[in-house]
């Protein structure tokens, strides 16, 4: 088959919304061509509602998804600042080995398919058994990730974490870390294992985890190993207590260190940037590195409010990432990245801009082309030389009726609770279907085995 | 039939958690009692799931589900303040008649039992026809949404409004508000044509609508009309504007006036209560008044951060409300009241508690016990004298499995996007069965048409 033709009755392409549109893919997956105002051939796929380019999930942990919810208790045993349920979540680790890691992964990239993201980057950073001992393979539990976002059909950018240390200025591991820990040489030891995950079509991008586990020499080092296509992921600024001890560190903020002592440009995502000032942000901004924002985490976490109001002034870049996966929607994501800044400013339509004055619609925009870019994919939307990653909305959804053009994505985005996504193909594979995927049964049945035996 | 009897593995009960759980409940619907560590007798109906309370909707403007994710436009026809927003409602409204009305409101109501709502207070303030003139029968809006309940089966609280002018002393109404307005005795004649509501299960309540809308005499008048235990809601510091105006007019702040004013007491809900001093909090709380929060629609409006930590401190009391119903959840809802003080204190589990450290739980118990209070149902939650209005949780729903008793509430309000809601049962009448209502396909049609003929 040298290409698949899709007929759509709407779509929101690069430059505005059409009707009538005949995508044409080639048997890559990629879009060849794009045309508008075009009757369904003979042959051709149709669509079966408006189609909308899919979204980039530019933060993940995978394994946090099995405990979703489970750190939301106070008094004993409290969870009650980040810290703390920091700590749940290395006693909660200890029960996962590289089986249940593959089933919650399943699971996850299922859930985030059906709620509309096609693609994921997976900051990962368990790399070690239990005991902290490495697996005979280094990327063992890696593997089991790139499995699951086959099995499930979502494209998959792999973060491997650089983590050496336990606190700023090269302070040792806590025991609680023991699963997490490389150095230099086996992290380049665990990239190069890696390297033929491109051949499954894996995008790789290294993740040094944050400037409390790497020092500037780890930085160095990694950066050395990769190419200046690669994508770089690093947490910063999250919590004001990193910031102080940063401070104290350093004498500089974390957004600053990084920019004073790194080459950050259009390749790094700074995941999270919550805690920055008005000077981090334009020199941020004007960097071109994508802030990685995490709004259902960083809400559930209590970080702080990010500046996007300034960032965007400044013309930075943002992408959204399901991060501990308490949310794995991106309309749950960018609705309330919006409504956060419309409580904090007291005025709506904040991320909507002249160009696209539908509000859904440029949250949706924005955050694909900022995802994107952070998961090292050139070409994104429905356009010529990107993937086919389209999601099909249900035009008759209670909450979509009667809707056209950017009114659906403000639907969408900003009302109702229920799931109007129908379809989705990653690169033109047809992988969620009417709201279900093939194997939803076995990964659903494997996933709830998984969560009994560790409970049990 | 003189009682049922229900037989739950566990319950969410008044004093906590229990295992087998049986419910009786009798011909009228109320639970006659409630015995725990019981084996389900013969004939009893096995409820497939944890058993918590329904949960109270306290705040619902039915036609306005019709326009949710319409109003989010900024450049020309903006729509980027409250203010300009509420132009866009009046507009919308125009294309509103009786029937379009009832088929918005079994939509509505349909959504919000499938969510786990059981009860809902309707701020009703639709009384004439679209060029203002009144209906022959004065309430024949107000009979369409007693019709949408009763036919979803959903528990309704009517609070007619009283809304008399356009502005803080007096103004006179704009046209956009023509379809609300009625002095008086016009508003007493509503009541009293609604008052065989009753007869089908309807608590009527009484709403003046605002400050802006109607002055001392008003309240008073309206107040002289119902007996001690009606409930009495009303809008207030929403917007700041409206604190300025207020301010301008009386030389108080709205809360402020009345507190002052009115002897606003335990029947009363103060739906709003943004823009809130410590002062005012204190009082409010003391009054037993409810805060009547509607935490996804003052997002959506960019209203503000109600001071929750300080009103729960002064063990102040509140419920939720949908209120422009750009959801329909009580997930949605008590997920981000919690979350936007996290983000606003840098701090979790908020409204936990030392008797109920489940954050997820906390919620649901609290936003229960003020929004039965506001609809003024005197007994709520799963015990005698409590009408059985009984939410099953789908245990092996991938966002629940393996949890237990408050787990399962942490998990189900803080994580996910899935709908684990299996079965609803209102006053002992099961509603929802597997998460479909009998009478689905053709409330959902029938609103699919007007939607359509709307638009067209």
């Amino acid at each position: 088959m040298p290409h698949t033709v899709c007929h759509a009755p709407s779509a929101m392409l690069i430059d505005g919304w059409a009707d009538d549109v005949l995508i044409i893919i080639d048997d890559d997956g990629m879009i060849e061509s794009v045309e508008t105002g075009a009757p369904a051939p003979p042959g051709s796929v149709r669509l079966a509602g408006p189609a909308i380019p899919g979204m980039a999930n530019l933060h993940s942990h995978a394994f946090q998804r099995a405990m979703a919810g489970l750190g939301e208790r106070a008094g004993a045993g409290t969870t009650d600042s980040f810290w703390s349920w920091r700590e749940a979540m290395y006693l909660f680790l200890e029960r996962l080995g590289p089986d249940e890691i593959g089933a919650i992964a399943a699971l996850l990239y299922l859930e985030m398919l059906k709620a509309g993201y096609t693609a994921v980057g997976e900051f990962h950073y368990l790399h070690h058994q239990q005991d902290g001992t490495p697996y005979d393979d280094p990327a063992e539990i890696a593997w089991r990730l790139v499995d699951a976002a086959q099995h499930t059909g979502i494209a998959l950018t792999l973060l491997p974490v650089l983590y050496s240390f336990g606190g700023f200025g090269g302070a040792p591991a806590e025991s609680g870390q023991r699963r997490f820990v490389n150095d230099s040489d086996a992290y380049l030891r665990l990239m190069q294992a890696l390297d033929r995950a491109r051949d499954s079509g894996v995008r790789l991008g290294i993740a040094p985890h944050s400037l409390r586990a790497v020092g500037l020499s780890g930085l160095t080092q990694a950066l050395a190993f990769v190419d200046d296509s690669t994508p770089v992921h690093i947490h910063v600024a999250e919590q004001r207590r990193e910031v102080e001890e940063c401070l104290a560190w350093s004498g500089l903020r974390p957004v600053d260190w990084l920019l004073e002592h790194l080459p950050v440009d259009r390749r790094w995502c700074l995941v999270h940037a919550t805690h920055v000032t008005a000077g981090e942000v334009a020199r941020m901004a004007a960097s071109g590195a994508v802030a990685g924002l995490c709004p259902t985490t960083e809400a559930n976490l209590g970080d702080g409010m990010f500046p996007l109001g300034a960032h965007l002034k400044r013309r930075g870049v943002f992408g959204i990432g399901s991060d501990s996966h308490v949310s794995t929607s991106p309309v749950e994501e960018l609705r309330w990245l919006e409504y956060v800044q419309r409580l904090r400013r007291r005025r709506r339509c904040v991320v909507s801009t002249r160009d696209v004055p539908h509000t859904g619609e440029a949250l949706w925009r924005s955050g694909l082309a900022g995802g994107a870019r952070a998961l090292g994919q050139g070409v994104a939307g429905l356009q010529p030389g990107a993937p086919a990653d389209v999601v099909v909305l249900d035009a008759d959804h209670p909450s979509l009726v009667a809707r056209r053009h950017g009114q659906l994505l403000d639907s969408f985005i900003l009302s109702g609770n229920g799931n109007p996504v129908r379809d989705v193909f990653v690169r033109g594979r047809h992988v969620i279907n009417r709201g279900q995927h093939a194997m939803e049964d076995r990964i659903t049945r494997e996933y709830v085995e998984v969560m009994r035996a560790m409970a049990g």
